[in-house]
């Protein structure tokens, strides 16, 4: 690659553009020559649109949704049953659960899955946040919705095995099997995902 | 897509991405969460390198190839030979070509290819300049490097035609056949471009 024949800024336009998952080198350099190409009044709202959700959007304090004030839209409002909560691990995972219109609840979000090889234990998780909302609130069941991949499972593992002890009177679910093992809930059609969740089974 | 589901913000960035080509609403979805959960520093670099890109980024006086001075780098290389200019659709066109090591002279950016069907004609793209600059310089060899398509070559035709009557010293040439036909010259690879280069013919 002769990157030595592009200008500095362009450079370093294609260098932040591959830092996207799936994203190579090639790639980055279609999209640098299209905001080249594009006028200069959408390639600014592109960086001001970025600018402006780093700015506004953080986490919900409840469910470390992601929420443009103290709580997210979905912890503020009062129709959803406050009684069931579903866990996942990314916010993201969020959106496929609600395209199904099968759930009513309200979300915990962990920020990510148990992965002692990636020094990712307990602590690193949003887990200690849940136990305090199971034993208190008067939640009835936890729906864990972590992933179908090795780290997902054993996620939902340790969270069944603690909740039992510490919350006994909550009945912990698991989405039912329907979602193709080592894949990602991210991409699931809402079909599946929605049948998976009415037959979630027992932990 | 229950994209009421989405703070407003995040819907913004996902529309602002999912303008660049090749990018549908799922894949702008998963950058903009990527971006979400990028830290804030990474996230500003590329804002920024977005802004400075439209700001510093400009056309090369001469050849109209991308240029953060009034002229490009190649066109203020005095190593390169003046007297042979390659004629591209694009900027992005550049790239391949000099990625091939094959070409030592100096380029025309037409920005874009005759399209009647599309309205883009002559007046539309850097033409008049093209025709002056063989005119005027002592220039010896054109070569057309417009991409293999059907817009590609009428551009290469039109071109060639009008020379012989305008600049008649000058000696046209084109990219030797090798390159599969309907296919975008960004998309080539290295060998076939250098070996089209060398062996281009009259037109």
């Amino acid at each position: 690659m002769s990157d030595s024949s592009f200008a500095p800024p362009i450079n370093r336009l294609i260098t932040e553009l591959a830092r996207f998952p799936g994203i190579g080198q090639r790639t980055a350099q279609r999209l640098a020559f299209h905001i080249l190409r594009t006028p200069e009044e959408e390639a600014l709202a592109l960086a001001e649109a970025i600018r402006e959700v780093k700015a506004t959007v953080g986490q919900c304090e409840i469910c470390f949704n992601l929420a443009t004030e103290a709580t997210c839209r979905i912890c503020q409002d009062t129709r959803r049953d406050a009684e069931l909560i579903c866990v996942v691990e990314e916010p993201s995972d969020v959106i496929p659960i609600e395209r199904t219109n099968e759930f009513g609840g309200r979300y915990h979000v962990l920020g990510g899955a148990l992965s002692p090889i990636d020094g990712i234990d307990p602590e690193d998780l949003h887990i200690a946040e849940l136990f305090q909302r199971a034993s208190s609130n008067g939640v009835r069941e936890i729906v864990v919705a972590t992933n179908a991949t090795t780290t997902g499972e054993a996620t939902a593992l340790y969270i069944a095995d603690e909740l039992r002890s510490r919350a006994p009177q909550v009945s912990v679910t698991r989405l039912a099997s329907g979602l193709p093992v080592g894949s990602d809930l991210e991409y699931a059609d809402e079909i599946t995902l929605g049948r998976a969740l009415r037959s979630r089974r027992e932990l």
